[in-house]
């Protein structure tokens, strides 16, 4: 559904709609012959499926593996190619890092380089989060001519740079070339306007790798993912509700708030999470949880570890049903199946429960019924259009 | 299929369509479990399916319930977002009002105003349609500077209001609060080009009031639906075909007429209406037959009356075959589930029978059936094309 239309149509109501986006969910066969979710045992995700309708979503088109970004771009109603957010807005938002109008941002690696300026570990070995945090520390004390430079610790070796300064350009070139074996790629402007910037990135990687030349592994920066302050209608304005994210991991935090979700405290597993929705349940219309270790174990290629994370939320679904949504919404961002140890392109499946809800006689969540399922296969941008639809929160087009 | 592209491809040929709309077809499984379709015996639409094949419908977009308006406008193949009706002009053309290019158009109610002038029936207590139409030419009497003003009578309390006159802007506000206790509310101009015509409304609604100022029941107006003549590319020309509308209700008469069709008399029941299709059989290439009673009884909530509706229109069908079209097709405008006792965002089932028809393999005519069908879940503006391209009106698309 198009941005005006929803604008045009939504409506309050008083009616509660919880999305959960299993990272990664959509996989393939196994050893077995059988997906993940077709292995899990999901017995409280097949009584939503008894009582509900499933399909397939798409998160951007056929054949093209989103990234997170993307994914939930999509899976949040926006059109994922209209709306496109650089990787360094995403963490910086993710760790609560507050993106001006004059603000450039990075994302960062520690990087290990050899005594000639080679790449041999472009994370550093993984540095633990302290020590970058102590390193971040140290190069925010770089001064750039005419910006200001905030230079913070998201996880493990990985850090934001945000370059903060009227007329700069996201237009240029990122310095990680993504591989080991070579040196950084040095920044240069993609158009005139990035000339600026570039300038002043080179002197902060110039002085940066200085000042880190001591360092025994983590002696060498890397920097992708430029990007400024996306522009998204904000997404309780849209939908004339107060939506709140429940994430226990920073990026997916990022991109709710981004669209404008408030952020609550996800705690660290699902149940804490859940536990967090019902200490809001009063105060937000939408509530959009995230569960990370299904993507997590598919990147990893560890069939049976995805199984066990499907079955782990499994084990949680009744206590989302307690809270008495009127709408429960259970899909991925993308498929990350176990066999590829990697995002993929293959539709995702999606369950819908609830009120209105057109059964389609169906008792299993997996790759396989959702094929025959009511919501049939479409974009992934219009999973929350169906389910505020279900949920009255959508007025009727037309006489 | 884009406007443009039918335009280009659409061919005449010498074979006979026919579309019937089952008002409201979709539903939702009802005490037993199934729905309407499920429920009710249709002999003869299985019978249809069995020879045809089957799929779904999406009128307007996931989620989005359509008015009957929108939904009838995707019927003819057109894209109900990019060609909205106005109610007025909906109302205007469906009592066979030929709505000029001067025209503004509302619907109106007589409705019941208390002394103080609050409204405290919408609908003055569903005055008889004779009535309505002696006080039409009553209202008919005032007279406005510059502009002439037509009053016609529709149905029960409801009448048109037109005024014709050069410069006319359709944006300004309705007077038809949508609920009781409140007064009327005093039309203004949304834009400033509004401004004459909102001036001429109040004039007109001040003095009707007064007029009506002795009724018991009708002594207030309420107008909504402000619309011009909407601008829609005719129906036979796209097609390249003769087009006949059979209805037996003013409104779907009304946007046949909008695009083009002629109207020939429908008669009281389906019998007639299929009697009137016989008696034009040679002078139309395509016929649209329109069946309301689904739609009552679904509005009305009533499960069991609208299982009757099917099966009076199930029992018509050997008349419809009897005719020797060369493609028949069966479909629904929107869902009315009468579990929802309103319209409702659900797919609708369609069902092709005829010349070049790939069989499916289904027996049945139901949302169940129709998710495995051959045609597959599609927007309703491609029903006309997939009939017409079964029935050789569309031409190869390049070499």
């Amino acid at each position: 559904m198009e941005l005006d239309l929803i604008r045009r149509l939504s409506q309050p109501a008083d009616t509660k709609v919880i999305l959960c986006v299993l990272d990664g969910l959509g996989g393939m066969p196994g050893p077995r012959g059988r997906t993940e979710l077709e292995e899990a045992r999901t017995t409280h995700l097949d009584r939503l499926v008894s009582d509900g309708c499933v399909g397939r979503t798409l998160p951007v088109g056929y054949g093209i593996t989103p990234g997170s970004g993307p994914g939930h771009m999509a899976l949040f109603g926006y059109d994922p190619l209209a709306f496109e957010i650089g990787r360094g807005a995403l963490e910086s938002t993710g760790i609560g890092f507050e993106i001006g109008p004059d603000d450039i941002t990075a994302r960062g690696n520690l990087c290990t380089l050899d005594t000639e300026g080679r790449i041999t570990d472009r994370r550093a070995g993984r540095l633990p989060t302290e020590q970058t945090r102590a390193i971040c520390e140290q190069l925010q004390t770089i001064t750039l001519p005419g910006v200001e430079t905030f230079v913070q610790v998201v996880q493990d070796q990985r850090f934001i740079l945000v370059l903060r300064g009227p007329g700069l350009s996201d237009q240029i070139t990122e310095t990680d070339p993504q591989r080991e074996g070579v040196p950084p790629i040095v920044c240069s402007a993609i158009t005139p306007d990035g000339d600026r910037i570039a300038a002043l990135v080179r002197e902060w990687v110039t002085r940066a790798t200085a000042m880190l030349a001591a360092q025994e592994r983590a002696n060498g920066v890397l920097l992708r993912g430029w990007s400024g302050r996306p522009k998204v209608p904000p997404f309780p304005e849209l939908w004339k509700l107060r939506a709140a994210a429940v994430t226990v991991y920073p990026m997916y935090r990022g991109v709710a708030r981004l669209v404008g979700m408030d952020a609550l405290d996800g705690g660290h597993d699902i149940h804490e999470q859940i536990a967090a929705i019902r200490a809001h349940w009063d105060e937000y219309d939408f509530f959009f949880l995230h569960y990370k270790y299904t993507d997590s174990a598919g990147e990893d290629g560890d069939f049976r570890r995805k199984c066990d994370a499907i079955e782990a939320f499994d084990q949680a679904v009744p206590e989302l049903v307690a809270l008495k949504p009127d709408v429960l919404v259970v899909t991925g961002d993308h498929s990350t199946p176990a066999l590829m140890a990697a995002h993929s392109f293959h539709p995702v499946p999606v369950l819908v429960w609830g009120q209105n809800v057109r059964r389609d006689h169906l008792h299993h969540f997996n790759e396989v019924s959702a094929r025959e399922g009511e919501l049939g296969m479409f974009p992934a941008k219009e999973v929350l259009p169906i389910a505020f639809g279900h949920a009255g929160r959508l007025a009727k087009f037309g006489a």
